[in-house]
């Protein structure tokens, strides 16, 4: 394994630590639960917004706690399921007299546990409610999921519900943005190659040299088809070809088109394919009016990309150019 | 080689249609030169800051051409300095009566060919001067190089010079700022694995399976060492006692730090190299007060990170701190 890391078992927290040191004005580590919050959440005049997630995925989701974004993260090890109390301590921590929005990618360990932590919470008095996130159009079960997975998609609704909330929405408003985003987003991903977890050391999962996993989950975990390496162009018509099919997007709508890396894979490649589904999108009468080309939600160091696309209307573009700040700078 | 490519001919052009298509409004792509450039330049209230050097490493440089960024960038084909001629007509484009800053990283190819390119500009009389960016510490000459290298130091030169030149500043002024940046800016990187140029095919050099590249330049050529793989901690010393002894830094001294990803490497890693850079310049007095972590200067799909200090002043500090657009999405 040719990782930096110390001892695997730290990866995680020695991750948050540096995230934390080099955020000290804005972000808050609390060891204790494994969460990042930001310095200025709770707020009594706003939703609190939460995500968690196995660990591996970043920037998600620690990485994007930030003004208009989450107000805080609860991840677990890497690629497993916060523990539920520490979902529970979370709630706590960020309740608000306008509740708590936690927000859930469908895998079921993870629905396992913010059930629960939703659970022990409400026990205690406070507004909770749970979004689940479901863009992934591979493959309808898979081995983690039970229905869709979800997967980079929900970069976008973490920016709409955290706009929503910034601006002072009520709860049932924030979820209803949520889910409106979520209908109208769909991913598909591939992976060039495997990612070697730090605890296990070795790849998750075994690739040919000339081989790709076309569907690929985020963890790895199998989509609809094992297949020879192919050039860039035609594996973005085939991602295209399921994402535009699945809503479907129609000649006539303006899109958001995420190009979104895995982790190994450098941004160069990700503007290639990025060309190659804006010029489709292009043919089928379809308008990208808002463009993302970055590493979103990845799986450790797997070489891979995902395509997702968002449909827009005048509310869900607003929201997604609301004023947002995440602790990851590009200036 | 796994990698999203069509024709490798092609990696740079489709790279850079993808980036031109993604920012229609803020980016202009001019195949015939290779060229990207901001919308909005020339403008004859400003300078021009233009850097080209090698593709491969980005973003650096097409993906910083923004506002109180670069006003171009003239990339070569995939580690290959650009034809002067390119040089030539990128000054000529990006001309204004306050003149072109032209930024080198020093690597002997380039400078031949900016030195040559700046030759023909002034030829017809356009205001051209050349800034050599010089902040790899590893070693001091090498394989394409008389001095040091110039790698992710180079970032901030840019900042600085892009907002002095926004700000009105003359070529002089401009010019002034930029050798104070890259003189109190040092950096130094290490590579865990080789990178796969698209037209070659296969990795451009060969490293064990435990073994790791210590002051590796950012075309994968040799640093100080070949040594065996440690912890990150370790990594991050080495790396460490290198760059702060050389300026030095010292007691007392505000830095800018900056974890640089060289593109197969996930951000989680960077910030566990953060963590420890931090801890350790807090041990000797000097004190972070801005963060980057992020792929800033990159090597392909190599593994592996390079660390940056920048010594800041009130004048430095401001600068870094003042507003930017890049085309790079992060929200």
């Amino acid at each position: 394994m040719k990782k930096f890391v110390n001892d695997p078992k730290q990866f995680v927290p020695e991750m948050l630590e540096g995230l934390a040191l080099a955020n000290p004005d804005t972000l808050r580590y609390v060891p204790e639960h494994n969460l990042i919050m930001r310095a200025d959440s709770p707020r009594d005049d706003k939703v609190s917004v939460v995500q968690g997630s196995g660990s591996g995925h970043e920037p998600a989701h620690v990485m994007v706690v930030g003004t208009g974004m989450l107000d805080a993260a609860c991840p677990g090890d890497v690629f497993a399921a916060p523990p539920m109390n520490y979902v529970y301590e979370t709630a706590k921590l960020l309740a608000t007299p306008k509740g708590v929005l936690l927000l859930v990618n469908n895998y079921t360990g993870d629905r396992m546990a913010f059930d629960m932590g939703r659970e022990m919470a409400e026990a205690e008095g406070i507004k909770v409610e749970i979004l689940t996130i479901n863009d992934d159009v591979a493959v309808k079960d898979s081995t983690y999921t039970v229905g869709r997975r979800g997967v980079a998609g929900n970069f976008f609704v973490i920016k709409a519900v955290g706009a929503a909330a910034e601006q002072g929405a009520d709860l049932d408003e924030v979820v209803r943005v949520g889910k409106k985003v979520n209908d109208v987003t769909r991913t598909m991903g591939v992976a060039l190659t495997a990612c070697t977890p730090p605890a296990k050391g070795s790849p998750l999962f075994e690739l040919g040299a000339d081989e790709i996993e076309m569907g690929v989950g985020i963890h790895g975990e199998p989509g609809r088809e094992r297949k020879k390496l192919t050039n860039a162009d035609a594996i973005v018509d085939e991602l295209l070809d399921s994402v535009v099919g699945d809503l479907p997007y129609q000649s006539g709508d303006n899109v958001a088109l995420m190009i979104n890396g895995l982790g190994g894979t450098p941004i160069s490649e990700l503007y290639i394919l990025y060309r190659r589904a804006h010029q489709q999108l292009a043919e089928r009468g379809i308008t990208v009016t808002r463009s993302y080309v970055n590493e979103y939600c990845t799986s450790l160091d797997m070489a891979g990309a995902s395509l997702t696309l968002v449909r827009l209307d005048d509310e869900i573009d607003a929201l997604l150019g609301a004023p947002a700040e995440v602790p990851v700078r590009v200036f």
